[in-house]
């Protein structure tokens, strides 16, 4: 094993995770052995956790930063669909022997700049050695009013179909990681970074309870997790395929080759927000996508169960796709 | 990759994991992207996250049921340590390509077993797949009475010090489990068992609140378990070692071979409590210890921090240990 720079356990955790805990009193600065917090008047716990691996979920050449980021809002994500307003996190790393500290110091200022942006702190975790690939998985915790959080079960025929921001630019922006795109090399790099590192839509989630009847953010896929959606509702979509956002550079990828249009619906690592609401909704929608400035579109309609789940196209007729959606092995 | 018998992602959270929920109502039956949980009326949450790693943690050959029961148990320790009361718990589970539909069956079976006797219940999780060892992460998620958990500081000069249970029997059972120790093999397989399988004091660790000064479990081991809870607490400490609780096999292995005294008193894998209490409380925690059916054992005494951290032989000299404790890397 090669001698490293790199401090114990016990140092690590001091100097480079404790600082992570200085805003949540709670954390007790990492040194006992669990977190305590309590939830405000009236609210109510919210709990998810997702774990990266490297080689599978992540490239041991992305920068540790943004591996950091997305394994964090990933999880950011799952809270935003639920309503759920984040307030801190649990963190498990398992370090190769020959990760350098200077990869873990950048793995760890990735996080220091997100908790800052999305007003957490990390409360606890746990450091091990592995002889694996590197492992990280992490445990968000947010709030919500009681009984409010947001379901997948929910959506009614009728309802309309939502999606925040764009749809595919993690799809085709693991597909320009992997040199499969071709174009402008401002569009592959926008993509690329949208695909390392999502925007989780935690401003306009908790805005959504007492409108949305149905919600779930988009990591499997937009039809895939339609699909979600719909099983947990007992109820049927029609998705009208054009109304679908797609941002420039998605749109000068389908342009060059169309077949990069059922890779952005059915391609995964979106991570927006897909809900439903009744109609009588749509002006409160529209404004609170307004006042949190996030791109807010109407996709489709919720139909019965017996009508299936389609995306159609300008003509009515239903798109048939290749594959559904990430599956996970 | 071999042909398996094992259903994909989903299929394995609905059949193998979601009946593990059923006793959770906010865990939705594992369906939904996060779970919901509202404390008691006056209680908060505590938090801790444990991982452990094939090859590292556990062995490849270790039975898959203690596996589960091991790092559940780890982690209810820690909440009994904090005098938090065990609710229920979110999974990372990575699999390799070769794990068996088998391995995980008899894997959830642990838990299965030990959520029945510690009334906790899987909240939720996320399954991947992984190149490397099998890992996998807990959080585990309790509830104390609002501001009263337990804390590794809060030692005072003049408080006893006390430890639950038995000391050692983890640390010679991981050298029992390697072959190192000699013995009757009853005792070998005891030894392991406790080694593989530790017994968290969740019935006594609530009722030390009002009690207990200060508190921790003991995974590192004894002598740097105390040292944490020194360093926090800004006291030193004296161990009687002769007081200090040896189980039947234990006592014949020191018997044996007298270094295994300082394997007993410096190695890891407790789970035992390790607290300190003003001599005021010793009737109390008398009662404590006698009414959740848990031997508690009056071992030293809490000292000023200028006279160090020190276990003493029977004719009060200073014993000396080559190693303090289990550093991760």
């Amino acid at each position: 094993m090669p001698q490293l720079d790199r401090p114990d356990e016990f140092s690590l955790i001091a100097k480079v995770f404790a600082p992570l805990s200085a805003e949540a009193p709670g954390a007790f600065g990492l040194t006992d052995d669990a977190a305590v917090f309590c939830p405000g008047e009236g609210m109510e716990l919210v709990l998810t956790v997702d774990a990266i691996v490297e080689g599978v979920h992540f490239l041991a050449s992305d920068p540790a930063g943004s591996v950091a980021q997305k394994l964090l809002r990933v999880n950011l994500s799952d809270l935003a669909a639920k309503g759920a307003s984040p307030r801190g996190y649990l963190l498990v790393t398992s370090w190769r022997a020959d990760t350098t500290l200077a990869w873990i110091e950048e793995f760890a200022d990735g996080l220091r700049r997100d908790q800052q942006s999305f007003g957490i702190a990390l409360w606890g975790g746990d450091t091990v050695s592995t002889p694996g690939p590197l492992s990280f998985s992490l445990t968000a915790i947010g709030e919500v009013p009681r009984g409010r959080m947001l379901r997948r079960s929910g959506a009614n025929v009728g309802d309309d179909i939502y999606v925040s921001g764009t749809i595919g630019d993690g799809a085709l922006g693991l597909a320009a990681a992997e040199g499969q795109l071709g174009g402008a090399l401002d569009d592959v790099q926008w993509l690329v970074d949208r695909y390392r590192c999502p925007h989780p839509r935690n401003a306009l989630g908790p805005r959504l309870i007492g409108l949305a009847s149905a919600s779930l953010d988009i990591s499997d896929g937009l039809m895939a997790d339609l699909t979600h959606l719909c099983e947990c509702s007992a109820v049927g979509a029609r998705i009208e395929a054009p109304l679908v956002p797609l941002s420039p550079a998605a749109i000068r990828a389908v342009e060059a080759n169309s077949s990069w249009f059922g890779t952005a619906l059915t391609g995964g690592d979106d991570y927006e927000l897909l809900f439903t609401a009744p109609p009588a909704k749509a002006a409160l929608i529209e404004a609170a996508a307004r006042e949190t400035g996030t791109p807010v579109t109407r996709i489709g309609v919720v139909v019965s169960p017996e009508e299936g789940i389609n995306a159609v196209d300008s003509q009515g007729s239903p798109i048939t796709f290749g594959r559904l959606g990430f599956k996970h092995f």
